[in-house]
């Protein structure tokens, strides 16, 4: 059971609890507790154990491919968050007894996890139980936990075996050789794994601390199999406390930081890094860590004063996510669609990037919105590899992406099918082909909104170029109509497969080559030397009058008589069945428990926003009416069953002036995670949308938009929303946004200048003067 | 908990009990609760599942390489015992509510395993539940499951999950690749998948039959990584029983009798199988597998009339065990340390076969003897691979043996070092060299009983003529001493590492060089064919003569003044320390605790019997006196820290006329792992001892002694029983012979003959009649 206003004071909206403990639930808070700072994630498993656990840490950028038939995905690494408790002998497990006063707060503000809980055993015995712990934003390769122990009404004896475990496995997939255990002065542990096929060797070291009252407990050591650990028992009396601190810290030999070592220099050092951090102590590391995240809210944090205090808890736990999922100290790595919570999706990285996530940092990071663009430069070679299999030239980007020359990493087989009985073969790997215009987007909207022109003349036109490219090789002539088609693709709905002239892919592949177009001609008039450069690479001179002939005519799915744009050649033609019982489900993807896909792909029923996403992103080609019509005749065949959908509905709700929609689709969104669903996030906190609710925070109710490379703020708040205030980056500008009802200010605090705009007739009137200011 | 009384009437002595379930003792009746056929077996893990639990299923001689680093080892294939049981939403688990009328129960006589236990739920809900299982004898690739849960007070929903779950692992070692899912007709559930390394392919297939008072339950099927399911859910009415019949099958291409199949065709067979037995169903086959056992029972059974009810039972629980851990099917396997009952020592082979099992089956089952030896005859081309990689020639047994080709596949690194902190090194695959002895003993010994001349010509006599020029090749001279060493070897002792002339090794080794000279001279004179195909092959009219010349001087420890044989020639001036302590430890290894391996081989310590065992089997070699001042010379100082220890000295006991001594050695012998102590057979059961058990029963008790090449039965009954009846095989003749205090009956059922000889002044008087006659 969740439980959000739990914090008071300097903590009000900075607290999410787990009031009461249920193992079927656990996967919940595991992900949704998930801690880290983008090096690495770790799901928050309870410390002692329990059926159908999913006890996950993940390195970022440490793939490794488990066999030919198996795609490249995060290996689970080595566990230092279980602790095997016993009581008086009896393996402690809240399944055992009863307990009182559960809670378990993750902190916001300071990531820490707190769980504590007073439990009394068979025997009668009560034990008051703390748990603290975190991974620290200051130094990325350490965490730490504390626990104390209390018998409060008899003595009792306990055992805690702790250590380093790498038993674990990606659902049996095992990613690791065992690898070399040792112990070092009869207590530090260490033990050094290396991956299966990219040969990345991790460095795992831990060490304890160990009290009952004021004395050190005694210990054994031991190694099993994959597994070195500790072995502490001690008679503690009633009111007493034992406490065990552990520091623990990993270290991989794909780490930039660490790379001028070799892997002894690096196992010493990360030894003398451990024991100096076992030095400090819990408390002190700690501090260090908070310092950090304070730095990080500066930055970010966003107010709400909403009639729903749980709107403020859910913009900055969506923020705190982003920025723990997020590798922003390695350009070499992606942001997983499951950030680092979980075995879902792999580890891999989606057009969820660029299109869910990468606003939120370009508009507010943006350095690490850069960062994650660099990673796509980086998979160029990946890119290409692609195309060229595929018979095209240019940039086609993977549709799923781990490491930098990987290329494409989509499995080929997922669920059964419910009339043959067989995998379901997945086809986005092959031809859900968008992926590319959605990485060029992510580059120019960066581009349009930092005017980073440093990053553009290293990477980003490089990128833009050669994904137009791509495109134009792509497309294939259609005599019948005398176009260019673009034929057997997934568009973003994919309950559709294999479609002709898919809308979302033609138009933003029409942007695409137009853009390569319009940048091919202003650096060969602008920036001579770039142009030379990429002219020799990419042969500039000669592909892009290919890309003119092609864009002019390029087929755009036009309008119906009603104004609705054709998701596809055939979808307006299909069958049209009642939705609402799957509407209505819980469980994504309920409609499979009576169809099968095939079956799925002759109804008129779509998985997520497909012409409505289009809408959104090329907003400035579309007029209300076209918008609107568009909402109507597609939102009632979507079943949201894909958490991209509804932030990109709330936004489009709210651009059609449909604040209550608007907020009631937030709500929802907002909920896919932190909600009271208990059964949401079991394979991972759902990245897109957490982006996505920022996304309807910032650029729907608070009207933020680049348009044509303009700043555009038109806010709009819901009647539950009384006011907004967030900061957000133009140029280099850091401006401080406030909305309210009676009106809007904007402080460009890096220009110490500020405007405020009148609310009249609930409308926001907004003058030209905004950007000339800006 | 374990009960042993709780057979009556014709299942007196037959059934095991575990009358109270703890979690933390799970591994005990996972192990001796193991159930299986030789071709397969399946640890006892219960249904539902709990930390710690150890879920394998091992096919024999699949073995498969996780990678370089790592041995050759059995893999845990898919689990088809384990079920999700939602009762009410919440899944099921005994660590939950509480329980009353627990029983679990394995009849050794029909391989059942039957569980039974009221469950009351938190919420006052009272249900009986009742799982029964069994592999099928009659058939090896079957095991059937049948569930029964009855709401007794108020109805509630039901929901299962069951299917085929590759998830598992070797303690983290993924022996598997994913392979591949399907199911038939919405409810045949199959999964193929290949090991990693040795590319060998296992089907496993599996169905349900589900029925809720009379009603067939609803049912949805499922996918997930590495796994295949069904889901039933069903609202059960108070005093209503929902059933559930799970029938499973595994085929794997290293099956001999399915060589000839295509995966193709062995997968659509499987399937056929599955549906052809899941519509006889699970009491039709039962009856079938009972049918087999009834078979296995009628020639082996024995008989112990003993104060102790449970001498009975643990006689009968070894057999059972014997059997299920013997591929009895197929030459090409042998039996690993731990059976077929756990991870421990990998599936591996070792002497504990030659020395400990296989006199059971050489005279109880003569074709099994022979397929274990011939299971050597196999992995010659692996012990000349190891002879060549040392240096020598001839066959060099590997230590550790798994499949044909594999040779020396004992693992390198071992557990924690007490002072470095290091793993330990594992010397026993480079320097523990007696096992190739061990095996030629095996083979001579088994001539010696059954006479089979036709196992000799083609694979008995290479082997003793191999591995006589194994050890000719091995002996290193001492010019000092003018005398044959050798030097830098581990005996049975293994806390004696690096020693020379243990006097184990040399002195069997003596009689293997011994033993070749002499069939080299007896084929050479009668079996010119055989000797002509030998002596190409081995040349043996080259090698023999340096045989002859080496053993001349072969050095073999000499008594002391005191009759005690050197262990070795450094032993007798080690340090002695108290160990008391260690002796009276309830877990072994515990002297590990204070001293590191290098400081145990500095002590008079033993793990356990050497120069003891060394006059057991070549008993004819030491008279009484010698014998009695080795054993009290050596006991004391052996902490019996591995479970082949026990039942030598207690067969030594007997031998030397301390009854009382040898009773107590079988009682705790007999213990290990069917005794109340519920930690001692975690990682398997301990085959040796098993073996030892039957040893001390027909060899100690029994009297039962094959004497150059003669039957000696001089029987010695302790005080504690009174009689004992036991079958043996003689040259082809089935005897049964009856041991009590008045007289000794031996019946040769094959001949239909029989004597009785008269006990006076309590020592049984033999003629040469009983030779003669026989």
């Amino acid at each position: 059971m969740m439980k959000y206003n739990t914090g008071s004071g300097d903590l009000t909206n900075w607290i999410v609890e787990e009031a009461a403990f249920t193992p079927k639930f656990q996967g919940k808070c595991e992900a949704i507790f998930c801690q880290g700072n983008g090096y690495m994630g770790v799901r928050c498993a309870t410390e002692e154990s329990y059926t159908n656990q999913v006890r996950n840490t993940f390195v970022a950028g440490t793939f490794n491919k488990f066999d030919e038939y198996d795609v490249t995905e995060l290996p689970n690494a080595a566990d230092v968050t279980a602790l095997d408790i016993w009581i008086d002998g009896d393996l402690f497990s809240l399944d055992k007894g009863s307990f009182t006063n559960y809670s378990r707060t993750l902190n916001l503000k300071t990531g820490e996890v707190v769980r504590s809980f007073e439990w009394t055993n068979r025997a009668g015995k009560t034990f008051a139980f703390a748990f603290r712990r975190f991974m620290s934003l200051a130094d990325l390769h350490t965490m730490a936990l504390h626990v104390s122990i209390t018998p409060l009404n008899e003595s009792a004896q306990i055992e805690i075996q702790s250590g380093i475990n790498g038993q674990v496995s990606n659902s049996g997939a095992q990613h690791f050789h065992e690898g070399e255990k040792r112990i070092f002065d009869k207590q530090h542990l260490q033990m050094l794994q290396q991956t299966t096929q990219s040969k990345i060797t991790f460095v795992h070291n831990a060490t304890h601390s160990v009290v009952a009252g004021n004395e050190t407990v005694g210990s054994r050591f031991a190694m099993d199999r994959r597994k070195v650990y500790m072995i502490y028992k001690a008679d503690v009396q009633a009111s007493q406390t034992l406490t065990l601190e552990k520091i623990s810290n990993v270290y991989t030999t794909r780490d930039l930081t660490h790379e001028h070592l070799s892997l002894d220099e690096l196992r010493s050092a990360s030894i003398a890094d451990l024991i100096a951090s076992a030095g400090r102590g819990y408390n002190a590391l700690l501090a260090e860590s908070v310092a950090a995240w304070a730095g990080f809210w500066q930055q970010t944090d966003i107010s709400i004063n909403s009639q729903r205090d749980f709107d403020q808890l859910a913009i900055r736990f969506a923020m705190y996510h982003l920025r723990i999922m997020t590798p922003a100290h390695d350009s070499r790595m992606g942001v997983g669609a499951k950030g680092l919570s979980g075995e879902g999706y792999k580890g891999h990285s989606f057009w969820d990037t660029e299109i869910f996530l990468l606003p939120y940092f370009t508009y507010t990071f943006p350095e690490i919105g850069r960062s994650l663009l660099e990673y796509r430069y980086k998979t160029l070679g990946g890119a290409h590899k692609k195309a060229l299999e595929n018979g095209y030239k240019g940039a086609m980007y993977p549709w799923e992406s781990a490491w930098m020359d990987d290329g494409e990493v989509t499995p080929v087989w997922g669920a059964a099918d419910i009339v043959t009985g067989k995998s379901t073969k997945i086809w986005s790997g092959f031809i859900e082909q968008h992926i590319t215009s959605d990485v060029a987007f992510g580059v120019w909207q960066y581009y349009q909104i930092t005017g980073d022109e440093d990053f553009m003349e290293r990477y980003g036109y490089e990128i833009l170029l050669d994904t137009g490219i791509f495109w134009a090789s792509r497309l294939e002539w259609n005599d019948e109509r005398q176009r260019y088609h673009i034929n057997e693709v997934i568009g973003p709905d994919e309950y559709k497969e294999h479609v002709d002239n898919d809308a979302f892919t033609n138009y933003t592949a029409y942007w695409c080559i137009e853009n390569a177009i319009s940048y091919y001609q202003k650096l060969k008039a602008e920036k001579p030397a770039v142009f030379a450069r990429l002219n020799e690479k990419l042969s500039l001179d000669v592909e892009i009058p290919v890309l003119e002939e092609r864009l002019a005519k390029l087929y755009l799915p036009q309008p119906t008589a009603e104004g609705v744009i054709p998701q596809d050649d055939t979808y307006l033609g299909k069958q049209i069945i009642d939705l609402s019982k799957y509407k209505a489900q819980e469980h994504v993807g309920s409609i499979f428990h009576d169809y099968s896909l095939d079956q799925v792909n002759q109804i008129q029923v779509s998985k997520q926003a497909s012409v409505v996403m289009l809408m959104y992103l090329l907003e400035h080609k579309f007029g209300p009416e076209i918008k609107r019509a568009n909402y109507n005749y597609y939102e009632p065949k979507t079943l949201h069953d894909s958490s991209l959908s509804l932030s990109t509905h709330a936004v489009l709700a709210n651009d059609l002036g449909d604040t209550t929609l608007a907020y009631e689709l937030f709500r929802r969104a907002s909920e896919i995670d932190l909600g009271p669903g208990m059964k949401t996030s079991d394979h991972g906190v759902h990245a897109a949308s957490l982006g996505g609710i920022w996304q309807i925070v910032v650029c729907g109710f608070g009207g933020v938009r680049m348009v044509g490379g303009k700043l555009r703020i038109t806010p709009s708040l819901p009647e539950q929303i009384d006011a907004i205030q967030y900061p957000i980056y133009w140029q280099g500008n850091r401006l401080n946004v406030s909305v309210s009802k009676q009106d809007v200010s904007i402080v460009n605090e890096t220009k110490k200048s500020a405007i405020t705009l009148i609310v009249k007739d609930n409308e926001y009137t907004f003058t030209d003067e905004l950007t000339v200011h800006l």
